[in-house]
């Protein structure tokens, strides 16, 4: 991993980590409860990726900055947020898709390394981006918002095949990583701003009276 | 593992990502909704199987026939699927009893050949049989029905018994695993025909008013 | 690990399961799902751990002592536990608070000696002592308790300092472990006792009307 994409790696890891206390200041929990949720945000999809890859210990016990990190943006949200709503807004959103664009290659460039096949690739860049946010709102008692909205999975799906897909044309691995990334950003930030989202498959629910 | 139980176990993966796929349709979930309940649901528990068990990378990940089956699956209930009350039906419920008793043989068979005792076998193929589902209806938010319900995972622990004695009394592996499939089987189709149930163990809940 | 630090491993993890059990009579489940609560809720910590540091198969794979108590303290729960107001009094309480400091100093012991720092030897204490609580309250559909409440994740993280800490100081290996059981166990005992409890981090839910 160059230093370009570390250092994004790291920036990621900070916005993700801003969300998931954000969601534990909502359910008014305590300091501990707020370092969980910014922690499972931050470094959920990558820890459950290591472990299903089994390239175990996890990236963040031999890499402890990732930690550090969040325990800082965590105390730093509890110090300063008072007024969520401006965290919410389009410029967190913005600051989200970066960290997301970056994950997405991370998780796939991993998959590659350890033998994988393209499509785990793409699973695994996908895991990287969303299983951290899923797990979020598990704890929160929340259906995840991904399954149910906007492009925001669908952005590093195609970011993922991007990537393998460049590096099987023959494309040089930073120059792969880039486009996947811009490809990833693009479309998330088609869904925030145009409001594009993908049809839902609605049954009826046989259990609703 | 032979032909035969290798198409089975995909027979059992595709019925799984069916259930996982209209759980999604229920709670009208976008396509990367219906694709994810459908993979916890179908993979979900030889996944966990696997980390636990420490035979990593886990087993879709070296063979991915499992991922692509329940792709098509998912994509085939969303183009064809209007009426799930058809799906939820008596047959429907039978192919996922004939899916049940495959994956815990399977899975009562890997944790044997990783090492474990017999116990452990008897735990992995149940896991194997009910995580899915539980992660299921976790990302639902429902409280998982297997832990309230019927004979389901009961079927998998006697199947997973009868697997386990039958080996340790000398049987040959494949007239053993057909045992243990059709006693997990026959147990699953007792449940749902006759209605059996274990009986509940109901405390008072002090926290209700 | 010493006879003594056996034994409280093995007194923890029936308290836990006792308290796994509990929870599943307050839903109603049954007897499987008895077994299943009480197995999370008192081996789930030391899972999440052992598969995140790598040190597969987890321990009660290779240690089936862990889950033959389990099964026998649900058997007993359901068996004998008619009034669970008296098992969730303050003795429970406090057969509790001792469970949580020997898991923790016993997660912080494994991480160390999987080689990692003590930072993550903290994290692995605490998660040791609060995830299978965690997992529990999931199932059940709570927002956990431990993210919200009182001195108990807190009793585990100073717990984990004061055991690295002392150990960085050149104490040995069971005086350490010793002066962090006391610690975990007095600071949590605190909170019992005394009401103690950390200031909740409350933001405007944006979400609520």
């Amino acid at each position: 991993m160059n230093d370009f994409i570390y250092a994004m790696d790291l920036f990621g890891t900070a916005v993700f980590a801003i969300s998931g206390a954000l969601a534990a200041g909502r359910l008014r929990m305590d300091p501990f409860g707020v370092l969980v949720l910014a922690l499972v945000t931050a470094v959920g999809g990558g820890t459950v990726r290591d472990t299903i890859l089994g390239t175990t210990p996890v990236f963040w016990i031999t890499d402890t900055n990732y930690i550090w990190l969040v325990m800082l943006t965590a105390a730093l949200v509890m110090a300063l947020v008072r007024c969520p709503r401006r965290l919410s807004g389009r410029w967190f959103q913005v600051a989200d898709a970066l960290g997301l664009a970056v994950f997405t290659v991370i998780g796939a460039q991993k998959a590659l390394m350890s033998g994988a096949e393209p499509m785990i690739a793409v699973m695994m860049g996908t895991m990287t981006g969303v299983v951290g946010g899923v797990i979020r709102d598990v704890l929160c008692r929340e259906v995840p918002l991904v399954l149910r909205t906007e492009i925001y999975a669908t952005a590093c799906i195609v970011g993922g095949i991007l990537y393998t897909l460049t590096l099987h044309l023959g494309m040089g691995t930073e120059l792969a990583a880039s486009l996947a990334m811009l490809g990833t950003l693009a479309l998330r930030l088609a869904g925030i701003f145009l409001g594009l989202s993908l049809p839902a498959f609605a049954l009826d629910n046989p259990k609703s009276p």
